[in-house]
């Protein structure tokens, strides 16, 4: 395996990019690394919502309209689980189920997340390369005015109503990053390393926290590439921007340059912020401006098709 | 709880009778008691089958055409868990799944089986109590010409086929009885225990071996009474047939008898084997017959009615 691109990718707004990318790139090409930081166990399953997004996504299965979970999906098993007064604050479709199950079950097994992902892709018919950051538990902690709250608790428990102060990730410290990742970032073949739109705090920082990350995205000479997931003062989905916000940050495609400088080489923001752009290189980031909000498979393409362009393909 | 009716029973033969019972007792009057030793865990999942046909049965919601399961079932997550290339030899419908989901999660947080099993009946619109032999696991091993086989291995996976050479029950000797169980066999409201039409191998042995059941048994003044799970030289369902004739013993209401003649009173067989009723007189165990292939709820009702009846109620 020899990858010339690596796409690090939280959820539903990176999957969108990781789409496009799978769309413009040949499977042996492209390897999208996903936040696992997100992942917790409930009811006994393990379950790792960006993974499972980005599967999703490139298997061409998602659900478009609710953003997760799978199309088509039915709700018998939750249903029932209300009535019988189990915990459904975190919805589990009959489909996605089976995701969780054969996950959890491999994996007690004492198979890797690397190893569980790559049979479930290729059931799926995900022909790209999808990998965990880790195949360790790292769990991102919310730290709030009301105190520390694990990431779902945050999430969709809370709906991300507290006040954020911050963010860490619990086990990252002795974490080993994905062996396929470590083996990508060391081949001279790597022609770029894309940050896909997603949450910079929940989604890339974890990633980034994996001990040798930071240090292996200084070493390469091919170009690091973010694009933007804010547009216009706004994040497309998700708490982003009220994150930034309550972390005192310039919610704009600034403030995220500002956050992820020491890591990137270069950024794509929408073009609606095109008048950031200058602010932006003064920074030392080169950056364009592109049609970066993705609703359709030709958003998607051509965005991919932008940042691929921008990165020197 | 002042009980004056004990049911032991097994699953699907056994919780016939028991739904006749509790048709013709008040709640506050009969305990059902279930066979946990074909509990096992599959995909993380403590799967109970006797306490859930049980209680499922007493729902009113039990799929009476399969035998086990929901009625109005689907089996969208373990046609996904197929795909996936999991395990799907123990077919587990998606709102039976919630039951087990539930069911593992209130135990892994502490809660006994029987406090479960309280909460799920309960929801499920049971009135009667239903309680597990044990709070403890005890596993039914089949030792066969082909080794020693966990119960579902034989049952399920095996499908019955190997030649059963005997049983035993493992975690039986460290096991001690529900306590409900206990108190109920102390009790002097105590008027009778009634040993459901279940295989008396796999359903009736495993609670006996639980120590202090037979002790209490051979104590208590109420009488013990069977009901034969063989009419006509056959099991009404399952194996119980196959079984007798590979250990050795006679495939009729006699052997049954013998098998269980140091536990029980009385027995209750089927009017087809009404010219076996010396015979088993001469073993000492007082015995009647009475239809005992329950079809329709009058069926059950009136085996019940016959029973109690037998008993002295």
């Amino acid at each position: 395996m020899s990858f010339k691109w690596i796409a690090l990718s939280g959820g539903v707004g990176g999957a969108k990019l990781a789409l496009g990318l799978a769309h413009e790139l040949d499977p042996g090409d492209l390897l999208v690394v996903a936040n696992t930081g997100d992942d917790f166990d409930h009811l006994g399953l393990r379950i790792c919502p960006d993974l499972d997004t980005l599967m999703y996504t490139l298997a061409g299965c998602s659900n478009s309209t609710q953003g997760w979970g799978l199309e088509g999906e039915t709700w018998a098993c939750m249903e029932a689980l209300g009535r019988l007064g189990g915990e459904t604050w975190f919805r589990l479709g009959d489909r996605d189920l089976a995701t969780h199950l054969y996950r959890s079950d491999r994996l007690r097994h004492g198979a890797t997340l690397s190893q569980v992902t790559h049979e479930l892709s290729s059931v799926l018919g995900v022909r790209h390369h999808i990998v965990p950051m880790s195949e360790a538990r790292v769990a991102t902690v919310v730290i709030t005015d009301e105190g520390e709250l694990s990431f779902q608790d945050y999430f969709v428990a809370r709906q991300c109503a507290p006040r954020v102060r911050g963010v860490r990730f619990e086990g990252a410290e002795n974490a080993h990053m994905c062996e396929t990742l470590r083996l990508a970032l060391e081949d001279d073949a790597l022609r770029g390393v894309i940050i896909c739109p997603s949450n910079p705090f929940l989604s890339v920082e974890p990633i980034l926290a994996i001990p040798g990350v930071r240090e292996a995205l200084a070493t390469i000479k091919a170009p690091i590439v973010a694009v933007s997931p804010i547009v216009g003062g706004q994040a497309i989905k998700g708490p982003t921007a009220k994150m930034m916000r309550e972390l005192g940050m310039d919610v704009s495609p600034l403030g995220v340059t500002e956050f992820l400088r020491t890591t990137i080489d270069r950024i794509v923001i929408d073009l609606a912020d095109s008048s950031l752009l200058p602010s932006i290189r003064n920074l030392g980031i080169e950056a364009t401006s592109a049609p970066t909000v993705m609703r359709s498979l030709d958003d998607k393409r051509s965005l991919a098709r932008a940042v691929l362009e921008f990165s020197g393909a």
